[in-house]
This record gives C-alpha cells, sequence and structure tokens, in this order.
C-alpha cells in the first residue's frame, strides 16, 4: 500500500476508533429523550404541524443536491460527466456520516433548540453525537434532518468550483471534513448558540453560513489545486471552456430554485410563524430579479441571451437574499436580488483575470461573493418588523456593525481552515489526477465509465 | 439605436416610471397590515396549517416550470434547445416582476382574500401593487406566491406554441404583458372579485383563467407568427418534425403530472378543507385516464406505442379536470379525462389541417381546448357535493349556461387581447427571427451557444 | 384480428363488464360518507394537519416513478430508451385505473382506516371498489390516494428486471394485474386487516408489502423472459452490456431518494405522529450508508469509483430500512443500510452468475433481496421505542418468527402469483419481441419513434 494510501485508511481507522468512543459513552435511551414523541405532542400543540413543516422543508433542501449536481454536470466537458456527478452524490453521503458522528454534536451541542444537546460553549458544542442518548429524540431528529442538508449544501458547493481535475478519493476525505468540523464549528458560532450570535449576528437561512463557507473553500480549493489544462493562456488570458449540456445547466437551477423555498422559508422550523409566506416571497422576488438583471447585462454587451449566466443571476439572488429574507420587505428583495446578479458578474471577472483561478461553474462568485453580499444586506435593508432586526434603512447602524464583523470572520475561517484541509489532502493524497487523466478525462480513468458510452448510445446500428 | 430598439426601451423606461409612481403613493408599514403574523395567528389558529399547505402547493406550481421546460425542449429540435429553455426560464423571470408591480394589484384588487386589497371593481382591481403599504402583510404575501405562480403558467404555455422561431426579446416583452395584463384581469373576473365570478362562473383551479388562457393566446401568435420553415408542404399537408429528446418529455410531464398536486388540491388556499383529498384523487385518475386513452388510441390507429401521444393524453386530462376537480366526483374524473383526451388528438388535427397552424408541442390543444373543456365539464358534471355546485347530471341547468358564457368570454378576451399584443409586438419589435437564423437554429444565431457543444460532447478523443 | 389480439380485447371487454357490475351495485351519495370533509374535520380537529401531511407524501412517492424512469433508462441502451420511460409511464396510468376499480377495494375492504370500507375477511377485501357510495368519502379518498402511489411503485419496479427484450402491450397487461390483484391481495394481509398483520408483522412502510413483491415478480418476468441477446455466453458467462446514460441513473436516484422521505415518514399517515422525524433521519442515513459502502467496495475491489454501484447500493439501503425506519434507532438505520449494500452487492452476482437471470437495472437485488432483508431487519432491531415493537437486540425473539414467516409467504406469493400471470401472458399474447426487434431497438419496431432522433439532433448543419 502506498503512503498516500496508508494515510487515507488510517485517518479512517482513527475516525471510527473516535466514534466508538463516542457512541459508548453515549448513555442508551436515557432520561429526558423522547424517541416515540409522545410527550412532546402533549406539551406543545404546535409540535405536529410544526415538525410537518420543517421535514417537508427538508425533503426540498435534500432534492437541491440533484440541482447542484446537474448545473456543475451541465458546465462540465462530457469527459468529466461521471465524475462531477459522483462527487455530488457521495459528499452528500460522506457528508451525511460525518454529521450524524460529529459535525451535529459540534454545531449544535448546547443549543435550547432541541432535547439533548445540554453540553456546550461559545465556541464548540459537544453533545448529540450519534443522535444516541438523550438526543435519541423527535425534537432533536427534526433538527438534525434539516441541519444536515444545509450541511450537505455546504460541503457540494465547492465540487463546482474545484470541477474536472481533482481526485475522487480526496474529495470524498474533503467532504468528510468538511461536514465533520469546518462547516459545523462556523455554524455553532452563528446558529447553535456560539459567541457571534451572541454578539448579534444574523443570517436567517445562511448566506453566510452556508453559502460564503462553501464559496470561499471553494476559491481555496479551486485556487490550490489550480487551473483545468487550457483555462490560461501564456499570456494568462482566459479561455472559455463550454459546459456540455445547457438543459440540464437550465432543469437544475429549476431544481435549485425550488429546493430554496425549503430553505429559506423552512429556517423558521416552524409554519406558526406566518412570516413564511414574506419569506417565500422575497426568496422568489430576489430570483427572478437576479435573472432578469443578468440576461439584460448580456443582451447589453453581446446582444445574445446568455441563460446560463441568467441562470447564475437568479442563483446569486437567492443566495443574497438567504440571510435576509425574513427581515426584509419585498421591494428590498428586488434590490438585493438585483445588486447579487451585478456582483456575480463582476466576481466571476475578478475571480477569472485578477485572481487568475479557474471555477468552472462560477460558484466562488454564486455562493461565496454573494454569501457575503447577503450578510451585508441584514444590515442595510432590514426593516424592524421582524425579530426586531434593524438595518441602516430604519436608521439603526448597530446590526451593519456586527455584519461586516461576521463577514470578517467568516472570510477568516474558511479560507483558513479551507487552506489548512487542503494543503494536508494535498500531501497526504495528492490534490489533482495526472495530466494524462485530465486529458483522457476522469470519467474513465477515476470511474472506468463513460457518461453516455459511444456503442451504447448509437447502438442502433 | 433601431426603431424596434428604441421601442424596446421606451416601453422599459414607461414601465419604470408607472413602477416608481405607484411605489411612492404606496403608504410603507401602513395601518391594518400585519407583516409579522402574529395578529394573523391569534386571530385565526387554522391559519398556520393553511399557511403551510397553500405556500408548499405554490412550491409545487412553481416546479411546473422545469416540467414545461423540458415538454417544450424535448419537443423542439436540436439546434433551438437553448432558445426554448431560455423562454421558458425567463417568462417566469419576468412575469414575476410584472405580477408583482402591476398584474396581482389588477387581479386581486377589491378581492376579501387578503389584506390590504379593499379597491376594486367588478372590472379592474387597483390595490396591492408591489405589496407594499397595506399589502405588506403575511395574508397578502401568500395569496401572492401561490398566483404568481398561476400566472407563470399561463404566460409559459405560450412558449411551446410558438417554438422554434420567435424572438426572444419579443418573447420576453409579451410575457410581461401577459403577466401584467392579460392574464390577470380576465383573472380578475373570475377568482377576484369579477363581474364573471358575481354570475356564478366556476373554475376551480384554472382549466379557463390559466390553461385556456394561455393556449387561446397561444394560437394567436402560432398563427401570426406563421408555420415553422418546412412545417407545411405547397399543397399544404403537414410534415412531422420530431422533438430530439423524448426522455425530456416524459421527464417533463412527470413533473407536470407532480405539480399538478400543487395546482389543483393547494386551490383551496386551506387544508381545512377536507376535500384536497378527493381533489388530489380526481386529478390524478383524470390524468392517468388521459394518458391510456391517447396510449390505446395510438395503438389502435398505428400499431405503436407513441408515448409522446400518452403523454399529452395525461396533460389533456389534468388541463380537463381543472376546473371541475372539486366538484365532481372519482367516476366523473374518469370520464372528464378519458374525453379530454380525445378532444386533444381531434384538436391537434384541427389545427394543423384545418387551422393550418403550427404548434409544435400540442400547447394549444392541451391547453386551450381542453381547458375549455374543462369550463364546461363543470356544468355538466358536479354533483353538489361542493360548495353548492350542480351541474346536468344533478339536474341543474343554471351552472351550465354560466359555464358556456365564461367559455365564450375566455375566447374573445383571449383571442381578442392576444391579438392586439402580437401586433403591437409584431409591429414594434418583429415576432420572427430571419430564415436564415431559422435555419441555423435559435441557439447559435439569438443565444451564442449551443445545448450541446458538439467538441465538448466528444472531447473524450 | 390475431388470436392474440382477440385475448387482449376480450380481457378488457371483461375488465369492464366486472367494472360496470361493481359500480351498478354501489350506492351513489350513500349513507356515511362525508364526501366534502364537513363532518370528519369537526369530528376530529387533528384531521386536516394529517391529511394535509399524508396528501404531500402522496405526492412525493407518486414522483418517484420518474425517478424509476430515469434510473431505469439510464441504464438501458439508446435504442430502448423510449420503450423503457414508455413502460414507466404507463404502468401507473394503467395500475391507477386498476387500482381504483379493483385493487383498493381488495386491499382496503374491510379496514378501519377510512370509512365505507366495512366489508372484508382475513383472506381479501370486498368494498370501497371506484371510491363509489360509500366509498366517496374525503378519508377514504386521503388512503386510496397514498396507496395507489404505492401499488405504482410495485408495479414499476418490474419493468427494470425485464428492461430492453419485453413487449410493450404485454407489459401493459401485466401492470393492470399486479395492480388488481397480485400487490393488493398481499398488501390485504399485511396492511389491510388480513391474516399477517393480525399476526404480528410489521412491515411499516413496505420493504415487503412493496419493494420484496416488485423484485421477486421481476425475478420471475426477468427469468421467464429470458435473458437479452449478447448478456451470456456460450460458456454462460456474462457479459456488462452497459446503459446509456449515467447521468440519468444519478438524477433518477436523486429523484428516488427525495421520494422516499414521502414513502417512509408518510406512512405514519398522521403528523401527530411525531415519531415521522426520526423515520426521515432512519430513512436518511440508511441511503447515504448504503451508498458510502458500496462506493468503498467498488474502490476496495476495482480502484474504481463506480457511482452506479454507489446509486444502487443507496436505493438499497432505502430499500432495507423501510420496513423498520419507524422501529429503530439512527445507529440501527446506518447498519441496516450498510448490510443492506452488501447484501445488494452478493445478489446481483448470484443472480447473473448461479441463477443466470438477466436483470439490467439490479432490480431483483436492490428491491427483492433488500426488501427481505427490511422485513428481517424488523426482528433484529427493533427498539421497542416505538408501537411496543421489539426485536432481538432488545432480547425479544418474538417478532422475528412472525418476520420470518412474512419473508416466506412474500416469496411463495409473489414468485407463485408471478409464474402464474407470466405463463398466462406467454401463452396469450407473448413476453417477448422478435429478435430482429430486439436488435433493431424497441423504440423504433414498438414505438415508431427514436428517443434521440439524429437528423433532429444534428439539425445545425
Amino acid at each position: 500500500m502506498s503512503k498516500k494510501g496508508t494515510f487515507r485508511f488510517a485517518s479512517i481507522g482513527l475516525g471510527l476508533v473516535v466514534a466508538f468512543v463516542l457512541l459508548a459513552v453515549a448513555p442508551v435511551g436515557a432520561e429526558g429523550a423522547d424517541p416515540n414523541g409522545v410527550a412532546t405532542a402533549e406539551a406543545n400543540p404546535s409540535a405536529p404541524l410544526n415538525f410537518a413543516w420543517t421535514l417537508i422543508a427538508a425533503f426540498l433542501v435534500f432534492f437541491m443536491q440533484a440541482g447542484f449536481a446537474l448545473v456543475e454536470a451541465g458546465f462540465a466537458r462530457a469527459k468529466n460527466t461521471v465524475n462531477i456527478l459522483t462527487k455530488n452524490f457521495m459528499d452528500f453521503c460522506v457528508g451525511g456520516l460525518a454529521c450524524w458522528a460529529f459535525g451535529f454534536g459540534l454545531m449544535f451541542g448546547g443549543s435550547k433548540l432541541a432535547s439533548g444537546l445540554d453540553q456546550g460553549s461559545p465556541i464548540i458544542g459537544f453533545s448529540g453525537f450519534f443522535l444516541s442518548g438523550p438526543a435519541y429524540d423527535v425534537s432533536t431528529a427534526m433538527l438534525w434532518i434539516f441541519q444536515m442538508v444545509f450541511a450537505a449544501t455546504a460541503a457540494t458547493i465547492v465540487s463546482g468550483a474545484m470541477a474536472e481535475r481533482t481526485k475522487i478519493t480526496t474529495y470524498m476525505a474533503y467532504s468528510f471534513f468538511v461536514s465533520a468540523l469546518i462547516y459545523p464549528i462556523f455554524g455553532h458560532w452563528v446558529w447553535g448558540g456560539g459567541w457571534l450570535g451572541a454578539m448579534g449576528a444574523r443570517d436567517f437561512a445562511g448566506s453566510g453560513v452556508v453559502h460564503a463557507v462553501g464559496g470561499l473553500v471553494g476559491l481555496v480549493g479551486a485556487w490550490m489545486v489550480g487551473p483545468r489544462t487550457g483555462k490560461f493562456n501564456k499570456d494568462s488570458t482566459a479561455n472559455a471552456l463550454p459546459g456540455h449540456n445547457i438543459a440540464y445547466v437550465v432543469l437544475g437551477t429549476f431544481i435549485l430554485f425550488f429546493g430554496w423555498f425549503g430553505f429559506n422559508p423552512g429556517s423558521t422550523l416552524a409554519a406558526t410563524d406566518l412570516r413564511i409566506s414574506v419569506i417565500a416571497v422575497n426568496t422568489f422576488l430576489a430570483g427572478v430579479t437576479g435573472a432578469v438583471v443578468a440576461m439584460y447585462y448580456s443582451l447589453a454587451t453581446t446582444g445574445k441571451a446568455d441563460v446560463a449566466l441568467a441562470a447564475n443571476g437568479s442563483l446569486a439572488g437567492l443566495v443574497g437574499v438567504t440571510a435576509p429574507c425574513a427581515y426584509v420587505a419585498p421591494w428590498a428583495a428586488v434590490v438585493i436580488g438585483g445588486i447579487a446578479a451585478i456582483l456575480m458578474v463582476a466576481s466571476v471577472r475578478f475571480v477569472e483575470n485578477v485572481l487568475k483561478v479557474d471555477d468552472p461553474v462560477g460558484a466562488v462568485s454564486v455562493h461565496g461573493a454573494c454569501g457575503l453580499w447577503g450578510l451585508l444586506a441584514v444590515g442595510i435593508f432590514a426593516d424592524g418588523t421582524y425579530s426586531g432586526v434593524s438595518g441602516l434603512i430604519v436608521g439603526d447602524v448597530n446590526q451593519i456593525v456586527v455584519q461586516l464583523l461576521t463577514m470578517a470572520v467568516v472570510l477568516a475561517w474558511a479560507l483558513g481552515t479551507g487552506y489548512i484541509l487542503f494543503a494536508l489532502l494535498k500531501s497526504a493524497m495528492g490534490l489533482r489526477v495526472s495530466k494524462r487523466e485530465e486529458e483522457v478525462g476522469l470519467d474513465l480513468t477515476e470511474h472506468g465509465m463513460e457518461c453516455y458510452p459511444p456503442d451504447q448510445a448509437m447502438a442502433r446500428a
């Protein structure tokens, strides 16, 4: 076995040891847990509706994985399609187990949101591992599934930025660590009872926690793995490498937009909070405005109607409104979505032409840049009608100060931990396939198959 | 700038001026609005469940956009795939903003369904623009998102009838006016407190308001833009121009069927109305009967199992049951769906062979003809078990008279306003791409890209 | 008309006669039925939420049909794509009408779950046909739509096992009889008030009732129709016949996983049962564990990351957890899913190399073998926290004895009735297309069309 292989198996083995230790110390069927929900339903007559709402929202967010897979596959070349699909399929699988064992406990340990999560600190949580003991509880399970699909979203964003040249085994290891450590620890700070939330940081559905973390870790990954062969010329000008199926891009965007109606309105965790309707409207308006702005930008600059840009424009608008969706009025959602689309276009140029980083799907710009914008937008547009969150437009400056701090923290955390993670993986397993493998395509070299085997596709004879 | 370009920018500019005026007169944070929903939830303990139900239904209806996009893309030729996807993607985006600014206020102004909609007349509504002022309210927002996705459905139907030869910029302008004016004014008459509803017209989920309007406007559009090159021979017999991907057609139909479970049962706007289960059953039965009838028709006439016809048969059944779904028994839904499929087949022949109109996806027949049939079916099959609506089968003739009137009105309105709109757009912007552009394909000429770039797709080399 | 054609029309005619007789004897608008739900809502304040929950779950399960269609289409060769899509589309349509006329009444007649289902026996039900008379009721309709989509799932599983060589008309006839007789009678025994349920058999969401029945009937069908030409060599070693589109396989798997969140948690038929959150978590964990185990198996044995195997691994985990999902703790779901993936891999080899049966998509292994495993897993891992169901891990042996009996019964029933059905269809209509038709592809010969017509796809020229 090679040195890298040894490392891989050693790290998995270590994880298993830690897992069993944590499982062993967790008391099964502990006091205080309500695994069948009878006591919870009696104590709170609203629980059934709120459980149903949150679960259905979680299912919609889960389905976004299919959207990411299609968007990224469509933007990739045919020879790398199986590879990008595999990454999108496996990251939520590996991440799901990582989140079950470690991530959820680190993120929500100490939170008051569910039973059995009573140990935690402003920096990190440490209860609820494996959903065992007191965390074997219906309220904890409800919170877990909703948070799990959010963690999966953060993890999968990175696959797009690193598409078409990253090793699949390294990518699965990456998924484990993002879902087990990088995402949940920052998430704890904002949502799990940690220090940023205590200071008043507001990120309703995760422009920062989910999208900025994913996009910025993706920036580090795309930078460290290097550009695809042929992306940059010797004079460092960039070439377009068109994707192989625009229909996948559009279908994937529809699925993502659909799933966002779980992502944002579901983040109330309660249908008894009727603000859900305004959140849905704001989500819709920001997404469509982003698309319209990007489309008219394309028409104005090139005379062509670039649907791929419009799709990314809608995603930019959706990412941008994810943090402020509950705190702002519909007109503000329109403004936020429009600005997000402009920011996305500018960021794509900046990443490609200034940073010289190759991001095949625009994930850094859509999720990273617009995720940061979403955090800022809370501080600007929050109108005080919900949860007492007020921004500049109603004359309050406190919120925007906290939001700026949160932006600085997410930048430092995601870029810093992303750097450490990818540096470790690079030395242990290698990040990148060989030049020969990249040329042939990752489907044949990493997966031993093609997405569209020519023999079968033309079997008509 | 060309004359047509001038017109386009002028019309957009005018729209913006009107928008700002309306926004300016709308009081922000007005009395009576409940933007966070606390008062609404206290006043009505059923509100949380009914909000959740209506929102989830709206999300399902939103997802139908992906179904329309796939069905139409599958029926189009590969060279026009990006174009048809773009139209389906942009129409709900442009239409969404049109609906936010104008359409919703014209449709529901004066309706008692939500707060802040207190000004309206039997002919037109005039409150609720921009969801601002008293319309910045959770109940209004809930109604808005549900109605918005219906407007988007009406708008997108037209794209199929006009596929493969219509200019993209004209199409986006069309989407704006349908969503801002044509759809909402007729919708006001039936659902928004207008004169047809007051006379007793019943269209539960929009066979007429949504599907017939979309299908009939599409008929005008397809007629005015003219047939695709090669569709009709010199002796005016028609050629089949097969679509490029039947898998998209089938997947799109599955998505549409799935979304219809939001469209019809969601139109109660309340889960406390337990008729939702019968509505779901009726929707299902009409759709599957339509498919079975169309499939056996295909087997009986050609000996081949034409899945594209079966798919359109299921959509025909679904359109047909959309108006009567709440008022009829399951056996009647089977009959309605079966008749709809037969009607669709006959209408496809009529449109192609008698009207000599080229409708690449059968939208006029599926949505127009079967939409009218749905209105009629209420008058025949309503059994009096719900809302007191009774048709011929229980010996009541009053309802069918009103339904016939509604059919006449929707015919006149959709054909008339459609004619005016397309005539204006034709003179101002032009409807049709050039012969050369049509031959090369709209993807390269209008969008500067291909759906499946051959270089990338065969990059394996 | 040929002898086979005569039989077909005769059987349809006979069905219609029986249908009209049953319809005639069913009193319309009978006493006790509640077609608009007012009385039901008054009697049970939880009904609206539970209706909404069950209906939304049913819609998700319906959408699984699209997932099956895509997975099977992706695993098929391009020349048979329209055919497999048609089968997946038509089986739920034909099955839906069969279930409405016969299946539901045979399955739930005598059940106390809804109104109007008062006649039944331990062996078979006989009330509720056509949803007419006392079965024209909101509670019955709710139960019907949920059970209907389950029946459709059982029926559609078979299409994969018999893909690429089965006649389409025979397949539609098969769908009718499975949905009208084979599935509902076994379902009655377990869920509808029959003898297995009375003995204590527990199959929460249908590992046995749905998946094992479908998978085992598929085994009989695949065996009787014989292997595809070219699948087995003269020395009876097997060849891989790769599918034509892995993107469809992955997208289909995402859709199936998404729909499973309706399948399992929805099987409570009530959101007031808060165990739904644990069920959702268990469903997720078993699915992702199955994928991870299958993926690492692939990497360990071939060095390649086989995403098709990982997709089937996730489905295996999902099938395996379907029976026990409500009765076990999250850690057990992980174990169940992991074992299911290993079992699926072993079963694929056994079916191909020992039984010499050609199952193009692995349906027999995923649904049949793992369905049986799910029944067994209840007897092992049930921890007594829900419904008093306890397995070996809490020291109870009674449950596993009943589960083993249920496994034996489902094996005997599905293999026996499947044999009778396919033998009858073989003699009456023929099962298999001709060698020439198989070579050309079923799309052109059975459907007169191609999924991707080369002229249209390359129309760019």
